[in-house]
């Protein structure tokens, strides 16, 4: 089972996806793909992972997201998120579609949950710079890669999702 | 009853909003939060008002919201926008979690209807600017914070409504 | 029969439109309305052509679109897309409220299908240019104007269309 969480900046994107996941028995996983910077981002990290309670296992990892999700066997898993993953992707010059292919086949294959969390960038006024154009493509692709293989696609509105792809079906048509 | 319309901008949400209000007998609360800066914005918030017809009263207020809503007693009110008296906060520097716990506490204390409308703006790249993403977030928390309460959470997209919180439900889960 | 497709940047509008006309038999007309400027344009329409396989006629231009829609009878029709006829309109400084109005007219006396493409672009930060600012107020009317006259309103998440406005109904009152 596999469910995409798409949503803008401060939509609840990340605690909704958080509610999916806990609705089956843990330990769950969280795989942090941001990475730590600085000691703000690094208090924010442990912030988070406080908030989140006990039963969450977490897991840093900015690149490797394929190797993660074949490491950690069938139990539930949290992506957060989709774009740090592409971001640091893309600022290390790595190979993208490579990276996709290997994450779908991954994904496709997991028995256990996988919800993955990502930022819909796409419904603003053409970005002036072409590196945030460039991110802006890639990443509305990694998201209908994923969606084509999801078997729910949402996307969250002030923490509700609106839900594109229902489970058990193909989509509105 | 407290409905949240949220969408971008020209997206219809105002009008959209105003069809809420006025399936309940008037008279209705028109608050606008906009500053009427300068005589350009004066003639437009005339026009708005000329434009809704008779059966509205026009309050402006674009920071004590609450104190309004207190005032109007039962009436069904419209509040357009939550963005300006967001940015009025900002930009003259109110005490923002502060505003938001009383006009919380405000809007589930009434018993009339009240729909807010509001600008979704975390759907695009992240901005340059540290003030609009300063913005950007705190709308978005102030968003989910409302819609928490209320009974009915709405995006408009070209004028129709997507519902992500039905009324007398909880949201799609 | 007229189909509105709104969607963000990458959020699979183009192809998800395609299916709706391809449910129709064909031939299919697609009017392309992006202007060929250069090598690297007409290559992407060349590439775009042949990725739509056999069946489609391709129309390009990126003015008379009410034109060619009267010439074309009443075989399906794929509008791809509003978001280029409007930007040619306004920098080539055509009357935007007349060919909108010439527009409606021709669409709501069309019996063939019709599936009109546009890039949903307000749900980001106010831009800071005032001809984009002029644009996104542009290109959200003329959606809300279709939109009142269209059979049926979605917006493309990943892929998968969030249904604003459903066929056969007026649209979640």
């Amino acid at each position: 089972m596999i469910e995409l969480v798409l949503g803008g900046a401060r939509s609840g994107k990340s605690r909704y996806a958080e509610s999916v996941v806990c609705r089956q028995p843990g330990p769950w996983i969280y795989v942090a793909t941001g990475r730590a910077w600085d000691e703000e981002m690094r208090a924010r990290i442990a912030r988070h992972q406080l908030e989140r309670g006990a039963g969450w296992l977490t897991v840093e990892e900015p690149v490797a997201l394929s190797q993660v999700l074949r490491d950690v066997g069938e139990k539930p898993v949290l992506v957060d998120c989709l774009t740090l993953w592409l971001s640091n992707l893309l600022l290390e010059e790595h190979n993208i579609p490579e990276a996709t292919h290997t994450l779908l086949e991954v994904l496709t294959a997991r028995q256990g949950l996988t919800v993955l969390v990502g930022n819909e960038v796409g419904l603003g006024i053409v970005p002036d710079n072409a590196l945030a154009r460039r991110f802006r493509d890639e990443a509305g692709w990694l998201h209908q890669k994923i969606a084509a293989v999801a078997d729910r696609v949402v996307l969250t509105v002030a923490g509700f999702p609106l839900v594109a792809k229902p489970a058990g079906g193909k989509g509105t048509v």
